[in-house]
């Protein structure tokens, strides 16, 4: 059984960080698939998924972390070519991913207690995005 | 077809890299799903998966690009919040995510010939695991 | 219903970056599968996947990101007890992951307008890679 879902997020960018799991563990409730798979990704090639503890603390941390893998104040090729300002933001998304996999049991989405899925748009400016929650299962 | 098995570990923390091949091999063995995939999934926000050719010396070089990327000596807004000492641990496990899916074919996960199944505990002192073992197939 | 499918690619190694996804959009299609899951693979050690714009400035700027999260030109453990000049590969393929799970819809990849599905081969010499594409749905 195949379950095709989706929600839009309105995003401030800048590696704005958004806790979506309350609306995928939604998608998945109404799918009523009990076991399986559900993935989660985004279309384009300036945001990326993955989970975390989702504080204010751990939030910070991540975008430093970024800022230190991919600052935004240098020269990317990108910018040279296009102009966009945001080659930064290319580079961070496709270290990340743009999807997500995660097992669905007893109707659930399997996460540890202090575990959320995050979006993360590392785009430059505020973007309106669509999520994707795929469910293959029983 | 789904089926839905676990295992679970004992770890270091402090980026313990433990190669789990043999262990998810013996749940899609037990699950007779000949053709399919396998995705395999940590809970917790201070671990993840990935592959790697598990020898001592990718395992020492994996442990000091972490510690380049999101050093264990710098302060972390994590800490200062809830004195936990493991922010680094959060940032690494989301950068590498808390999942991996991989193909079966012939009853088989389809690796390279030096390619294992690794999970990274990532924590700050040793933890006791589960590893989520989903598989989706005939 | 799961389909699988292969195809064999040559690269120049050195974190070649090379656009696979009309190849793998030409495995959906030839599936017939509707709607689903399609993980794509490589097996292998020293070579990942993910998407990206894929254009010559993102190219660069992702190859650049590499060289610094994981330098070409220092030691590595890997190296001093096999000799082979690849830990700085596995090292980056740990990192970037070795595969990808994307949603199908209409029977095609859902994807952005400007992103595009991409093997990068961080070997440091030419390979033949094989990428295995796996599909899961109706």
């Amino acid at each position: 059984m195949v379950k095709s879902d989706s929600f839009h997020l309105e995003t401030a960018g800048q590696t704005d960080i958004l806790d979506i799991t309350d609306k995928v563990s939604g998608c998945v409730r109404t799918s009523k698939i009990a076991a399986g798979l559900v993935n989660i990704s985004v279309p384009g090639s300036t945001a990326g998924l993955t989970t975390i503890e989702y504080e204010s603390g751990v939030i910070e941390d991540i975008k430093r972390a970024f800022e230190t893998i991919a600052p935004g104040n240098i020269e990317y090729r990108h910018d040279l070519r296009w102009g966009d300002g945001n080659g930064y933001s290319h580079v961070r998304a496709a270290l990340l991913g743009p999807s997500l996999s995660l097992p669905i049991s007893g109707g659930k989405i399997i996460l540890g207690r202090w575990q959320q899925i995050v979006l993360i748009d590392f785009d430059n400016r505020p973007r309106k995005r669509e999520i994707i929650v795929q469910m293959v299962g029983d």
